[in-house]
């Protein structure tokens, strides 16, 4: 089959790469449309030691079975015998896997192989495009599941997204259908935050107001951890979704004298994707329009337009 | 009244001091016990921005009224119609003010002014030295009770407390008053780790096991959150309640990929502090007798005593 390969650091090639070859109770799906990620333009930076050289990143696929079916695929695998996975905390589990990530290739890539159990069949009303924006919202559907748990029953359903790009645009998303009411997002880039209102629909704010009972951090570096320490209510919760940098930023003085919660947040449990697939389905996430498609052949140049801020769609789409 | 009087840096002075005044509802409690609190040292050092020199610090005090009451104090002084503590949440209230802070005098005197509805009454089988715990350990049981209800359902009632001053030993008891049947403790002091051991019959652990789901930092470093981030399980939670340093420690890459929890906590609401004397009074918290007594007057040799690191019990209680 033919792949974009991520050979070395700020290197990806289009080139020839042996079929998978599915596990038992695995299928292959062709696949149709997968999303690129900030944890790819992460690994394609060489800055993730979990995706080392030579390998096929992307695990935001959609595509067609063997028999047929139009399918969305759940990219994280885990033991079903685990104590997590039983626990309905597949993410959890100690030996999850996930494609894009050795010893599993990713889905840039004509074919991918998977467990028959992590497919979703997608109805004839949502296309493959759309369908392959289900891992990047059952992200943020997770979290803000969690997020909501947390909250305390006297706070205000009131919430900020720090950051626009998928992951903050699903979570503003996700807020939005499970009945927050005051939602808002905040953007350096104008001009993607133009995008944002005008494409989407979000209340994006220059200044966040204070005192916000749940804000989501969906950058991850310290300099938005700092925004999220100060802007967060007393009692309230911070979500932490990014991977951006691992130290610093937090005020764990106010985290501390304030009651605030802070929730690492990574990936989503199977009953959350399917929960979010159900979501999309039926229209409660939007129109699902947030996207620019590339070839995959074109998946080089993809990133470098990305990384120069050059894309305005918070999703970009390459097909095989 | 005679009062110990911090006026400077590293400096406490036993001297005269007016009576305080009691506001409206507030009643003078004359002290017959009162704990240091590493909040006191805090402020004595000259770390305390809240807590500007002069001023009569401590804030655990059990003493007798006017009428001949035996009370401890709750010392957290909040305005009962704000929404936090109209939500029972009275330590996130806005306006909360807490003795032993402008513009409050503390209870390191002969007598505290305080209002009547945050006066507990002492039952005879108890000593007031025993009662001024009572602040203390509801901090802790405030913590241990945020913690418990935040743990997944299926994840094991297995905790561990960082550091055995009060605040980390009534962790501990609070714990195992919650239920919680597997609790260790570490510190580093040899001499205190012994008598937590055989006084309080605590588990001291020098190299704790890893994977625990609820892990208590009753310190508050960056090198003592670095070790909370790698003792607790995917999926825990970490309770942070010390104040010692307010930037670093936390593995936030961990805390995002591994779905951990960390709360940020801060003394106790009304009920925690009612529900912790009820504890106290019916022997659930163990024999309350891991202290030293000092006379009020020698009150600036037990600071000196403690920064030494000379005590052994985990909290030192003055008389005036």
């Amino acid at each position: 089959m033919k792949a974009l390969v991520y050979t070395d650091v700020e290197t990806l090639e289009y080139r020839k790469f042996a079929n998978p070859e599915p596990g038992p109770d695995e299928v292959l799906v062709r696949i149709d449309s997968v999303g690129i990620c900030g944890s790819d333009m992460h690994a394609y930076l060489g800055h993730d030691d979990r995706r080392p050289a030579p390998l096929i990143l992307g695990h935001e696929g959609a595509g067609v079975t063997a028999d047929g079916r139009r399918v969305t695929i759940n990219p994280l695998v885990n033991d079903p015998n685990s104590a997590a996975s039983r626990s309905g905390r597949e993410n959890l589990c100690p030996s999850r896997q996930i494609i894009s990530m050795p010893p599993r290739e990713g889905a840039f890539a004509e074919y991918v192989a998977i467990p028959e159990r992590n497919l979703i069949e997608v109805p004839s009303h949502i296309t493959l495009e759309q369908a392959a924006l289900a891992e990047p919202i059952a992200v943020s559907w997770h979290a803000v599941r969690l997020g909501l748990a947390s909250l305390h029953p006297a706070d205000e359903r009131r919430a900020h997204v720090i950051g626009g790009g998928a992951i903050g645009l699903a979570a503003a998303l996700a807020l939005t259908a499970m009945g927050v009411e005051q939602v808002t997002l905040s953007e350096p880039n104008a001009a993607r935050a133009t995008y944002l209102r005008d494409t989407c629909g979000i209340a994006v704010v220059d200044t966040p107001e204070q005192d916000i009972p749940l804000v989501i951090d969906a950058v991850g570096f310290s300099s938005t951890r700092a925004v999220a320490s100060a802007l967060v209510s007393p009692g309230g919760v911070i979500l932490h979704i990014g991977l951006g940098s691992s130290e610093g930023g937090l005020d764990i003085r106010r985290i501390t004298l304030q009651e605030i919660t802070l929730i690492g947040t990574y990936t989503y449990t199977a009953q959350d994707f399917r929960d979010t697939c159900n979501a999309m389905f039926n229209g409660r996430l939007g129109t699902l329009d947030w996207v620019e498609t590339r070839d995959l052949s074109d998946g080089a140049a993809a990133f470098t337009d990305i990384r120069a801020g050059k894309t305005l769609a918070p999703k970009t789409i390459l097909k095989p």
